[in-house]
C-alpha cells in the first residue's frame, strides 16, 4: 500500500516537472514571438496552452485519487497538497505566457516593444524562463537551497519593472500610448511569472522542511 | 467523530464566508479611494490586507487538520479541497485590492482615473464588488445557481475592460501616458478579481454537484 502510493505520488510530480518544462518552453516561445514580432509562434504559444491545462487536470486526479484512496498523513499528505498548489500556479505561469502571446501577435509583424526598452524586456524574460528552469529542478530535485535563490531572481524582477516604468513614465518617452500600456502589461505579466515561481519554490520549502518561508 | 468532523467543516465554511465578507470590503474601499484621490482610505485598505492573509493562515491550518486527523473521503474530501482553493482566491483579490489601493494612493489627492472614463471605472468596481458579494452567498449557501449567474457578469466585466481600453487608445485620449497605464492596470486588477471570483464559483459547483463546470 505504502509503496503504490509512493510510486503514485513520484507519478505525480514526474508530471509536475513535465509541466513546468512546458511552462519554461511557454515563456521563451512567447518572448521570441514578442521580440522577433512573430505572430506564426505567437499562435504556437497560445495553442500548446492547451497541453499545459490538460496537464493540471492530469496532475488534479492523481492527486485527488490519492488522497481519497490511500489517506495520507503527515510528510506525504503535504506533498499531496503541495502539488496540488504547485499545479494552479504552473498553469497560470502558462496563461501568462499566453497573455504576452496576445500581445506579440495583436501587434505582429511589428514589434510590439520600441527597441530602446527591447534589452530591458529581454531581461525581464531571461529571468523569468531562467526562474521557471529553477522550478523544474526545484521540484524534481525537492531542493531547498534552489527554492532560496529564486528570492534574489525576484528581486532582480522587480528591480526590471521599475527600470521599465521609470522609462515608459519618463519625458523622453517618444512611442505613445499604445507601446506604454503594452510595456506596463507585459512588466505585469512577467513579473507574476516570477511570484509564481517563487511560491513554487515556497512550497517545495514546506513540504520538505515542515516549515513555511517568512517574509 | 463525523459529528466533530463537520462541525470543523462548517467553521472552515464560516471563515470563508468572514474573509470574503473582508474582501468584498477592500474591493468597495479601494474603489473609493481611487475615486475618492483618498490617500487615508487607500492606507488603511493596505494595512487590512494583513487581516485577510491571517484569515486564510487560519483556513489552511483547519482544513491541513482535517485532512490530517480526519481522513475524509469522497464529497467531503472534495469540501476541504475546495475550501483550500477557495481561500487560495480569496487571498489574491485582497492583494489585486491593494493593487487598486497602491494606484490610489500613487496619484492621492489628485485622481488616477480621469473624469471621462470615471463611470466605466465605477462600474467594474461596481461589477467586480457585486460579484464578491455573491461569492460571500454562494460559499455560504453552496449556492450553485449564483455560481452560474456570475459568468454573466464576468462577461459584463470583459466588455467594460474592452470599453475602457478603446478609450485609452483612442485618439481622443487626452491624459497622457501615466494615465493610460494607471487605466490599463486597474481594469487588469478588476477583470483579475472578477475572475478569482468565476474560480470560487466553479470550485463551488464542483463540491455541490461532483461536476467540473466546462468553458
Amino acid at each position: 500500500m505504502r509503496e503504490a502510493f509512493h510510486d503514485e505520488l513520484d507519478s505525480v510530480f514526474d508530471d509536475l516537472v513535465d509541466l513546468s518544462s512546458k511552462v519554461q518552453v511557454a515563456v521563451q516561445d512567447a518572448t521570441a514571438s514578442l521580440l522577433g514580432g512573430d505572430a506564426v509562434l505567437a499562435e504556437r504559444v497560445i495553442a500548446a496552452d492547451r497541453e499545459i491545462d490538460l496537464g493540471r487536470e492530469r496532475v488534479e486526479d492523481k492527486a485527488f485519487a490519492l488522497l481519497s484512496l490511500q489517506a495520507p498523513v503527515a510528510g506525504d499528505l503535504r506533498l499531496v497538497v503541495a502539488a496540488l498548489r504547485m499545479v494552479t500556479e504552473l498553469e497560470r505561469m502558462g496563461d501568462l505566457s499566453v497573455h504576452v502571446a496576445k500581445i506579440a501577435r495583436l501587434r505582429a509583424p511589428q514589434i510590439a516593444v520600441p527597441e530602446q526598452v527591447r534589452t530591458t524586456v529581454n531581461r525581464m524574460a531571461e529571468v523569468a524562463a531562467d526562474m521557471v528552469g529553477q522550478v523544474v529542478q526545484i521540484i524534481a530535485e525537492r531542493d531547498v537551497e534552489a527554492a532560496h535563490a529564486l528570492a534574489r531572481d525576484d528581486e532582480e524582477m522587480d528591480l526590471l519593472r521599475r527600470t521599465s516604468f521609470a522609462m515608459l513614465l519618463s519625458d523622453d518617452w517618444a512611442y505613445g500610448v499604445e507601446a506604454a500600456v503594452d510595456l506596463a502589461l507585459l512588466g505585469r505579466y512577467y513579473e507574476r511569472i516570477a511570484d509564481h515561481a517563487v511560491s513554487v519554490g515556497t512550497r517545495v520549502v514546506f513540504v520538505v522542511t515542515g516549515q513555511p518561508v517568512l517574509g
